[in-house]
């Protein structure tokens, strides 16, 4: 049995079985996680952010090298999650390899939690919020939401963090991509990343190429660049990212209070459809009518 | 009462009543336009087009255009419906003006139908399905879906037409705003339009453009050019048109059992929901939670 005050106090074998039970997907775990969910006080001062960009961008290496930065030089404590849709499709995983950050894996103010294994009831994004407040109670300070950079995780992840955070390198048209999956609207900062790769006229190019793509924003999205193996280097950015939290306080407290709404209307539509057993209704007339033409269909409907 | 052969024979009040039926949005009225449906005869020889660009483009003269050509020369049966989702929202439609297309609405074999004023319980796209079938059972030869080219609307068209047509003029950055929706998948026919106004070079320069962006496309789509105010050059372009129907004949088919498969899930999932009276019981449950804490739901869905 889980208990609360270990969970209060970040006892780290306590928070991974609370984590087994709130990705649990029977009936009588999700009882208990939902008790254990209302007894968590929130923890409105965390920040969470979101970090994105294509694959081979160098995502792993940066979350480990900023979670370096608040674990070590702030003293800070920082829970890294995943957004992982391809897992439960493809049975394997482009994240959630645990070892992949093996120095901030060693860390005792890190926890890093690898994208659940099989699709939750109500999706991956669903748990990953419950998973938010189980470490903001727990008292982790930031809560990092990596994504896979493909997909529609990006607009999961945006609507449970404060600030998302894209990651690109020089000489790629990973901007372009960013355009067609409709991304930029989602960018609050945008980091080149691995600038020890590239010559300083590449990395001057992509930063001017991003400034001039962000010009138009409604969002004003700010522009940094980083190598991501000097940690020393992520002392200025954090600065940065934490002048653009500050600046926008009032207008990501209005943001999460609009996120609060949608996932609490997606929690009762999900409760509510549960127990009409809405799911197994559909099944059941789907294979009913499933050689009924549509005129038929009509009729099935008249009755 | 609307007498089913007075349907089947094209009778245009009769037609006109059976529209104001479907679109209506009563209990009883649901209930009666169920009853038509499900008497209406199939017609799968009618094809049916989808017409996509944004405003400007031209669409209105392109489609009374191709109307005549379908009318006077085809001496065929065309239907013009519109999805416009703008509708329900602003008031008012930036399509749905039936005068814009004077000459078209005159013609006996033509019935062009303006969007519906206001939002059909499950949407716009939901209506106008129900008028294709209508519309076919009435022995009309061509349905043209016509959209508006702003948000979700060509993603609604593209479900329930057989070819998606897509008009663009030289000189624009259109292609590209294409790109950002995600709407070049849908495409399986590119037109550029106003080829009058604008010099050969620049609408070769269109032409090569477009053949480009298209090369790699799964839908193999292919790539015209009209001036639609010359009724004579519809000819050609509907040709083009037939000869790209015929060559994806069996491809059109499956789509359109996917379609269906599609449809009678959505038909199915509305009367589920409308029978368990979903929308009322969220509404009730939305208004008791709403100054709720996350914590003080999750302690409300355990009970």
């Amino acid at each position: 049995m889980i208990q609360l005050p270990d969970i209060l106090n970040g006892d780290r074998r306590q928070l991974a079985k609370a984590v087994t039970l709130i990705e649990s997907t029977t009936k009588e775990d999700r009882k208990k996680a939902k008790k254990l969910l209302a007894s968590l006080p929130e923890n409105p001062n965390a920040i969470r952010l979101g970090i994105s960009g294509v694959p081979g961008v160098g995502k792993s290496t940066f979350v480990e090298g900023l979670g370096q930065h608040i674990t070590k030089t702030l003293n800070k404590k920082v829970a890294v999650l995943t957004i992982d849709p391809t897992s439960p499709i493809s049975g394997g995983s482009l994240l959630g390899d645990k070892t992949r950050m093996e120095v901030l894996a060693a860390e005792e103010k890190a926890f890093i939690r690898p994208s659940p294994t099989k699709e939750h009831l109500g999706g991956v994004s669903a748990t990953t919020k419950e998973l938010i407040l189980l470490f903001e109670a727990a008292g982790y300070d930031y809560i990092i939401i990596e994504t896979v950079g493909v997909g529609q995780s990006e607009f999961e992840a945006r609507n449970m963090v404060d600030l998302f955070l894209w990651l690109t390198i020089p000489n790629t048209g990973d901007g372009l991509q960013a355009i067609k999956k409709g991304l930029l609207e989602l960018i609050d900062i945008a980091v080149v990343n691995k600038t020890d790769l590239f010559s300083e006229t590449d990395v001057n190019l992509k930063l001017q190429n991003l400034g001039s793509i962000f010009s138009s924003h409604s969002r004003k999205p700010i522009v940094s660049k980083i190598n991501s193996l000097n940690i020393e280097s992520f002392k200025e950015l954090y600065n940065q990212i934490k002048t653009h939290y500050d600046k926008n306080k009032a207008a990501i407290k209005s943001q999460r209070q609009e996120q609060l709404q949608v996932w609490k209307k997606q929690l009762l539509e999900k409760e509510i459809l549960a127990s009409l057993n809405y799911t197994e209704l559909l099944e059941k007339k789907i294979s009913e009518t499933k050689d009924q033409s549509i005129s038929e269909l009509f009729s099935y409907l008249q009755k």
